[in-house]
């Protein structure tokens, strides 16, 4: 095993300024105000792998073009493909920010900006391990897809991926976004659920009326709704009507649930880190089961009449929309469970139209692979914590994306934000400890992976 | 019987100068920058029931002051008051005008302007009328109740009218607001409905979450308020849920309904009016119960999450906020129907908050009284149209608040706006013929009146 500690310093010694420097090109993916900087964060992404010895190519899409690139070695044993966004979110409250986000503070061991964790953070931290793993010259082909949408919901990178797949054939993809559930808690997921996201709409009338000249004859589209959402779900339990929808649902697997059980979540924890007052169940198995393994169905607002809070105004809407999800889990299918949701609408009420505004398939990981015990091991063995090894409760299009395209590829989502990094709000930040950590552990996971 | 047709021309002679006149004052009782104007409207309102030799007064309330006047008759048999309001909407969409909304514009027989019809153009009519009374002598004593705050819900009538009381005893109150069905078919109404008016409040977390992260465990506040809200109301068919709701609906007079199905409502020109796709029944007799008979419950909009059209947002909202309603019929009392739907709510979900928010009783007359048949017959003898008898499915608070607090007088809802007026929309306007024809029959069923 390579003595990492004397060689650590020096790999971190210009983190800091290669962070600040991706950090300060503003490539806010959803506004196209940045569209320049966007193209300007790929354009040095991808000089960044070339410096690397890296063959590189910049796949052009109906959006922003995928960055991938190729370092091969001779001798591998494994091709490693690595996936982070070069994308960020917008600043959706610039008051709140305390620095300039687009420009990197430094507050001892913190370095704040946009995108200092989600993904530029994770993108560096991980590509200084590939560095060492070259410089150790460790058996293993990297190769690299550096998405440019992922913060709008990946409109393009079927498209993308499609037209890259004739450069990529990993073994494994490394998803390094994201990470852990808590600052104690390192943590590997090897599941995702699927999203179904739907819009139901229903028109009762030409235009609004008053509730006093026709209520009671004229029909009432939000009630109308409310009752159909009704006999969708049971709200109180979250078990879903719908029939058909659990005939695919992958039971879990001998020692699956032990393994979440003893990953330290704690409901209280969990409740107190969303500032949630109650739950549907507050028993650690329920809570698990339904947040990794279970399928939801959710109402995120209703559009239709009037909305204003504390308002006291009579009208009968003429219309409404629900705004309807569904997250999913291995093996329901998208469009197979929206069918059911037809079917089942068609029933109750054949005037609502049901219409699919996006759709993610869950993906599910082997458990207990080596793969994924070797990850959990480098880990372990350099934060000295007990590592978790849970699926997420949310969606990531790319990965199903990348497990079918490119010939179902082990998928090990390994980063290293932490909750506190606070990705996505004001005053994101990264810091040291997690970067250092997180290079080591990637390293430690590339010299075990080459030996199974 | 006097003949009105050598008087009238002369009457109607003024008629739009002083219609003119006050709808150029801006009195708009929602918009605090028009109170001047409103004060203005009060003190002109004042002056020409003095003028006519009525003692008056201003009475002020919390808000808006009402305007009271008394004309007295030595010899009279009957005491009738007179109730408008002097208030307007304010202009939504001014755009939309083809002329200034507070200038009087006429075209043709027609007179546009904010409040022409509701209910400047209602006030003046019957004003006409009573001083061609008082010109004839009738032995009748008028009274006026002039109120500032009705397009505002009238939150301080009670306030004002209990003050005012002193001065008032009236055996008949007309209410000259709104008018007719349509221009066929002269209208007196004889009941109206009351109103519940509701938030429910429902807050399950301390902060808006993601639905990847805690959806299934954690509770979505507006699947469990539709969920109740099902519980309340069959959509499909409006049968309230709700126990004892229906407990103290008084029953439909013999002859009552059959009153209603030769009115000359048709369901098609209903759904056709008020732009309505389809009703939960299109049975006469079941939409003439469900609009006039027939309690309702309605929801009217829903606050929390996220409410843009066609969005796509996985909030896990922390909280909702449902706009509902009832419409109540005689003999249902707002405050034990209230208590009855938080009674119900606190089995179906104790976490949901129920806030009263307005409450206006329903208020039911005698719907074949001889003075409902003397206005019917003057009228008719007017107009030379069948008069339509019938129920109003909206709510005025006045009109039980003077129910109650004048000791029960009689109340006769009689008034010429037609649905073309467009009263509280742009471009209202009121017309030469209603306007001549109102007089003539408020003076017609004034005459009859005094030999009843």
């Amino acid at each position: 095993m390579t003595d990492l500690n004397s060689k650590l310093p020096k790999v971190m010694d210009g983190f800091m300024n290669e962070l600040s420097d991706l950090v300060s090109i503003p490539s806010v993916s959803s506004d196209p105000d940045y569209e320049e900087s966007i193209h300007k964060c790929a354009e040095i992404l991808k000089g960044k792998l070339e410096n690397m010895g890296a063959k590189t190519r910049l796949i052009q899409t109906s959006g922003y073009p995928l960055v991938v690139g190729n370092i091969s070695n001779k001798k591998a044993v494994k091709t490693i493909a690595i996936y982070n966004h070069y994308d960020v979110q917008p600043i959706a409250s610039p008051d709140e920010w305390k620095s300039a986000p687009f420009e990197l503070a430094q507050d001892g061991d913190k370095w704040y900006a946009r995108g200092a964790s989600d993904d530029k953070g994770n993108l560096l931290v991980v590509l200084k391990a590939v560095k060492l793993a070259i410089r150790e010259n460790l058996p293993i082909n990297f190769q690299f897809i550096y998405e440019g949408e992922e913060e709008k919901g990946s409109p393009n990178f079927v498209e993308g991926l499609k037209k890259a797949k004739q450069y990529l054939n990993p073994d494994i993809v490394i998803v390094a976004d994201g990470g852990w559930i808590s600052r104690n808690q390192p943590t590997i997921e090897y599941g995702l659920r699927g999203l179904l996201y739907m819009h139901w709409n229903l028109k009762t009338a030409r235009k609004n009326a008053h509730s006093g000249s026709v209520g009671g004859a004229a029909r009432n589209p939000i009630l109308e709704v409310a009752e159909a959402c009704s006999r969708c779900i049971d709200a109180k339990t979250g078990k879903i009507k719908i029939p058909g929808v659990y005939d695919d649902v992958r039971k879990l697997k001998p020692g699956e649930l032990e393994s979440w059980m003893e990953s330290g979540f704690e409901v209280d924890q969990f409740m107190q880190k969303h500032g949630l007052h109650s739950l549907r169940s507050n028993r650690l198995e329920e809570v698990l089961k339904a947040i990794w393994a279970r399928p939801t169905f959710e109402a995120h607002g209703l559009v239709g009449g009037y909305m204003k809070k504390d308002g006291r105004m009579t009208v009968l809407p003429k219309e409404t929309q629900l705004l309807v999800s569904m997250r999913l889990v291995a093996d329901q299918d998208p469009d197979k469970i929206f069918e059911l949701v037809k079917r089942h609408l068609e029933k109750i009420n054949p005037d609502i139209e049901v219409v699919k505004v996006s759709a993610a398939k869950p993906y599910l990981g082997k458990f207990d692979s080596p793969n994924l015990q070797a990850a959990s091991r480098a880990l372990n063995e350099t934060f000295g914590l007990p590592v978790a090894k849970i699926r997420a409760g949310g969606s990531i299009g790319a990965v199903p994306t990348m497990y079918d395209i490119l010939g179902q590829p082990e998928i090990l989502l390994m980063a290293f934000g932490l909750p506190e990094h606070g990705a996505h709000g004001p005053n994101e930040y990264f810091d040291h400890k997690m970067a250092q950590g997180g290079i080591k552990a990637y390293f430690k996971y590339f010299e075990t992976i080459v030996n199974l």
